[in-house]
């Protein structure tokens, strides 16, 4: 099933059921008020929002017209949201960009970071740039939410703890990179709201491109209508969502409605922007500026500025995404 | 007001209020079913819980006994917790023995990281240590909970964002430390729950002893009886609460209901353990090691093990803690 939530009144967003073509909804209202509140009881209301899911699929529920410019995110505050470095080629690319002095790569246990996850973006909310110059980036990602997972989990119950698949945009401010490296304490002011696509799916909705916790699909980003990149979340994947979670839960338990991301999505690749054909791209700029230091001794494609337009997105075998895009325009703070 | 969370059936626990004296409770089920609730119409229910305050200070509601053993954390799962690092003692202590590579100290702004807030310990909840020798530590920090605080906030309006104060203990894994600054993500397998007192207080219960932004009272820290530390949270401030909240909100709005930490509390001094008189101690083990080490080569207070009991407190005039205390016992996992 598919799910999402809409803007009301309450900090938590209305909870829908959304149908399997992303073009009508309906209101899980009576299963439960919001998704949080659905993934804590979710052995019961998860029957229920699929029963809905099916008349609404079948045309015995009308619904209404969704419309993406209504979703916030579909966690718009969520308990704990944890970011994991599943593709070693964008770590070892943004290594020296970052200027870590860490030169061995993390290649036995996953890196990950404790994000800020009280006011989460929805897919048309604006990045907003608190100042100048901070060298704003994207990252394109796959995320899971789960349920509750027990400190130590093994790897066959983390990848069974996975309840509901989506995309984010784990924007970063690059010039604060470094500065939050300095500190010795991790990502902080570089890390602003990570923004969601309207849709929450369940693992059965992708089919066999889901399959041994990792999403077998393209993921897609545009900036300013510009193909970036089109890796495929499948594949140079070296730690997968149960790796992530394992790792996570290392020291201590998971509450349920966790939310894990991929890390920035990379294939293996020596190529540079442009995109030409089914090149891979990159689902970040600082990637790609880092491909042309290598190659070029200078890197060419600028981060972004106010104005700029981020377009995130799957695609699957029907050239569609199963869970909407994510579109968010670039602002100054003040301005928005 | 007072306010605490008793355990019930439901992932948040139900608020009540207790009385000025902690021996007595009422449901604020009317008011708020949790506290998280009542925080995100706090104009609506702050007075409220405030008449209710009243009532069963003056005897009007009898009341029931209150127990610390059946609370949870006030927030048993909060959308964010932040630990800054307002005193600058506990990191030139610290820094040596973390290995960190940065000599030069951040006095200019505060650090801070993110740390997992999906699931906070009570004031009696084991302290479980997932694997051996992790060299597990306390930290005795004043905690505040903020209203919504806007992106760019000031300095004036983030003292004003302050709601309600307790104490907490930022559990350590002090052998895990040096391999979360290696990796660069910051602290993430080296913080498990972090555990707070029974009791949340709204700042005017502090009288006098909360004033710009700090609280001048001592904080007293026990590991098996024996006082480790008994330092003014009023002294040696490097960053009060309000410059806190407006590093923490440089790129970025916090959520209602946001919890911040002043870092481990720290008076600067010479001094080793145990404590004589009226020296202030160290309100973490590493801190008495660092300072072991320095003056006679070799550290000789040992981290925690299974069996030992931590136990914080605050202390005002009367040699009272108004907000309750943290009393937690080190268990094994998987013998808890």
């Amino acid at each position: 099933m598919k799910l999402a939530t809409l803007a009301n009144a309450s900090p938590d967003g209305q909870l829908v059921v959304v149908s399997a073509d992303l073009t009508r909804y309906a209101s899980a209202g009576g299963v439960a008020p919001h998704l949080q509140a659905a993934l804590d009881q979710w052995d019961v209301a998860a029957p229920k929002l699929a029963e809905l899911y099916r008349r609404l699929n079948e045309g015995d529920i009308a619904g209404k017209p969704f419309e993406p410019e209504a979703a916030r995110a579909p966690l718009p505050r969520a308990y704990q949201w944890i970011d994991g470095a599943g593709y070693l080629s964008h770590l070892e690319r943004v290594r020296t960009a970052k200027g870590s002095k860490d030169a061995e790569l993390q290649d036995q246990r996953p890196l990950m970071y404790q994000g800020a996850s009280d006011s989460l973006a929805g897919p048309r909310d604006n990045i907003i740039l608190p100042e100048d110059n901070l060298a704003p980036d994207f990252e394109a990602e796959i995320a899971v939410i789960t349920g509750p997972v027990p400190m130590g989990v093994d790897h066959e119950t983390a990848a069974a703890s996975i309840r509901l698949i989506t995309i984010c945009n784990d924007v970063s401010f690059r010039r604060l990179v470094a500065d939050d490296l300095q500190g010795g304490f991790g990502f902080f002011h570089a890390k602003p709201a990570t923004s969601f696509a309207p849709i929450v799916a369940t693992p059965d909705e992708f089919g066999d491109a889901w399959s041994s916790s990792r999403l077998h699909l393209k993921i897609k980003s545009f900036v300013n209508g510009t193909l970036y990149g089109q890796p495929n979340a499948g594949a140079d994947v070296a730690f997968d969502f149960a790796d992530l979670i394992v790792a996570a839960a290392r020291t201590r338990e998971l509450g349920c409605g966790t939310i894990i991301g991929s890390g920035t999505v990379a294939n293996a690749h020596d190529n540079l922007l442009p995109v030409r054909g089914e090149e891979p791209g990159f689902s970040c700029i600082v990637e790609a500026r880092t491909a042309e230091k290598l190659v070029k001794g200078k890197a060419s494609t600028p981060f972004l500025k106010a104005g700029d337009r981020v377009h995130i997105l799957l695609e699957d075998e029907s050239g569609n995404s199963p869970v909407g895009d994510i579109n968010q325009m670039v602002v100054a703070h003040g301005a928005e």
